[in-house]
């Protein structure tokens, strides 16, 4: 998505340890407008699979997310962050690892609101290592729901998560993906 | 708020200790066209009063809150929970009691997001003691932005947080306002 591009240009800052920050329009400032054409972006490509709901992790992942279920015509649910494990019999929870912020976070999402009639499209800002992204998996495969695909606005290809996930046979769009963050520089695959 | 009354009345459940649980809808799973529309409905009341910027809390407050952004032609900005106090000179931030997890949280926004050019309007999922409002007023006044609106998804009118905000002579709208939670009856003002 060559907009998407642009602003990473423009407004993504590199800092030490491969973390690229873009929170003046995706993470803590949002662009509304370019979130509504990342929605468009998502929800054509993945038009036509029988999607019944838009699957996130909050706080960064929902503004992409609900954009993108205004643009398929379907709920979303975002599952919820948690310190502590969550065991109740109304949740399904996952264990997810934060490599930034070196510990890991549960996260967890009602059982009512994913079944094994739902075909979940998951979205998420960020793909690095995939921790969020396979605990959503996770959580999907207990409802036993299907995954028909993964839409991320930013991977990072020089990371193993989006290698990981193809090779699982995962259908996944990434709208910009960053080949590498040396020297301070942004450069995109291809 | 006509649409979101009747969703309410189908959806939400009341539970005790005077709690509405809106999570098919709202806080956890997210009707997008229903937060278009409440976007919309935001954008309509709080415009031609030259709102630069939109401001909420992470994460319930980011649906209704990109999506009156969208409606207005503004950046959002989300303000980030912590546990701990974050004093850092390129933050602002504030102490937010939740009454309903008992203890305090801090939220902060960085500086850059914020300045005395703003005119902003405060976007939340739900207003009861108004503690979460009450930390983004006080963010907001540190930055010396002016606030000109505060739009409320859920208020409820029982709880002091709707009437000392309007006392402070700030310039409050409600989509559902809601008198009473007595005998697990969900009873709207008016």
């Amino acid at each position: 998505m060559e907009e998407l591009k642009t602003v990473i240009k423009e407004q993504g800052k590199v800092l030490p340890g491969n973390i690229l920050k873009v929170n003046s329009f995706l993470n803590h400032q949002i662009d509304p407008k370019l979130m509504y054409r990342i929605g468009q972006t998502f929800a054509e490509y993945f038009k036509n699979l029988g999607i019944t709901k838009v699957l996130t992790v909050e706080a960064s992942g929902i503004a992409p997310a609900v954009m993108t279920g205004l643009a398929m015509e379907v709920p979303v649910v975002f599952a919820r962050k948690s310190k502590s494990l969550v065991v109740k019999n109304d949740v399904y929870s996952a264990e997810v690892y934060s490599y930034t912020k070196k510990f890991p976070n549960h996260i967890y999402i009602e059982k009512q609101f994913l079944t094994s009639d739902d075909k979940v499209l998951i979205i998420d800002d960020f793909l690095a290592n995939g921790e969020a992204t396979k605990g959503l998996i996770k959580i999907a495969d207990a409802a036993n729901a299907d995954i028909a695909g993964i839409g991320i606005v930013i991977e990072k290809t020089f990371q193993p998560g989006g290698q990981y996930l193809r090779d699982q046979g995962y259908n996944v769009l990434s709208l910009a993906q960053i080949a590498s963050l040396e020297n301070n520089q942004v450069k995109f695959a291809n």
